[in-house]
């Protein structure tokens, strides 16, 4: 009774968990197409949409503390409720890194455009969507390869990162009035690139529940990284 | 003779999180040092040492785990471990984005400089090393007054980060020969900015650890932040 109790408990929790990773990806994903479409309603949106998951955190956090405190689980059992109190704080972070986004977009003051660069952009974004939705899969199935997979991925994400930074550079050499323009699609970039960051950190937590190893994945990725 | 046991790990716990914070400090301090005087050993002396914090991490990690699963405390206690738990990964990525600057201090190529961009970088270091030495100070004393104080010191390296984003600009319209350059001293401003936050979420972890409660402290600074 006691351990079905807890079995319970401990789905409940993944349960959450995946549910505060869906709403930080629906975050990231308004955040990038309202930047795009310069929609400053959608990103009032995600703003406004970020409390929940703040929420969701702390909600996580104490019932993850209550369990050990109540439960005093040990081995497998305490290593998969503190990976659940170290992997929300990084969604939490990356929902503050959509709402980064978000707030550059209300920022923006009709500067020149560059579609090639919005198209990277939106490209750079679906391929971080895509990793945030295979996280929280490889997460749910405690897939230790498919964690590591996932964050040799983030490698593209800094291809792309690279790729923008030399087509902002590019364009600004040739038009200084295109300066201000490209340091927000720099900033966008910044903050994309940083999402797929704390992807790599849930891999890590993936790994840990996993193998009880903690490992330093992509620690020479940053070498390639531009911003 | 339990509870004597128990007092004397966690005490060994804090002494190692603070060793922990304070090479992590050294190495942010030598990094921008290494950066400004494009000084590629010292560079290297801070990727060298990466290694160390990275495996003080894993330590404190598996001594804060055991620490739970053997003596399974409880409230205050059990809220101690969690917050070394929380905090060391902190540490450990400020360490990271001292890599960064390390790295970036590798990379560049005889750019023309600026004096003056580079004399504001140094304050901003210099006032981001005084918040990594509060924090750990503030963490030993489990002070929540003096943590929420050193959390809105982060605005001021907003500050720095919008002075800079300011100066780059200028001088990138001003002369196309700078942008590589400015573009260099934009990734150091921005990677001074991350660990900036990452102060203020150890000073989220110790008003945890003093209150139980877990709150986002600066949530809107970030509207004034460029990068």
């Amino acid at each position: 009774m006691f351990r079905q109790n807890f079995d319970d408990e401990l789905n409940d929790l993944h349960v959450r968990f995946s549910e505060m990773g869906m709403m930080v990806n629906e975050a990231i994903y308004k955040s990038v197409n309202a930047f795009i479409n310069h929609d400053k309603t959608l990103a009032q949106e995600v703003i406004d949409a970020d409390v929940q998951i703040n929420e969701r955190e702390v909600d996580l956090e104490k019932r993850s503390f209550e369990m050990i405190a109540l439960q005093q689980p040990v081995t497998t059992d305490l290593r998969m409720i503190v990976t659940v109190m170290k992997a929300s704080s990084d969604l939490e972070r990356m929902g503050d890194h959509a709402v980064s986004i978000a707030k550059s977009t209300i920022r923006v003051k009709g500067n020149t455009r560059a579609p090639e660069i919005e198209e990277t952009l939106a490209q750079m974004a679906t391929k971080v969507k895509q990793m945030v939705e295979e996280v929280l899969d490889a997460y749910v199935k405690s897939d230790e390869k498919r964690a590591r997979k996932i964050a040799k991925e983030d490698l593209l994400v800094d291809e792309f990162s690279n790729k923008i930074y030399k087509m902002c550079i590019k364009q600004m050499q040739e038009d200084s009035d295109t300066i201000i323009g490209s340091m927000d699609y720099m900033l966008v970039d910044s903050y994309l690139e940083r999402i797929g960051d704390y992807v790599t950190n849930i891999c890590e937590w993936i790994i840990y529940l996993d193998t009880g190893k903690l490992i330093e994945l992509n620690s020479n990725s940053k070498e390639e990284n531009v911003l």
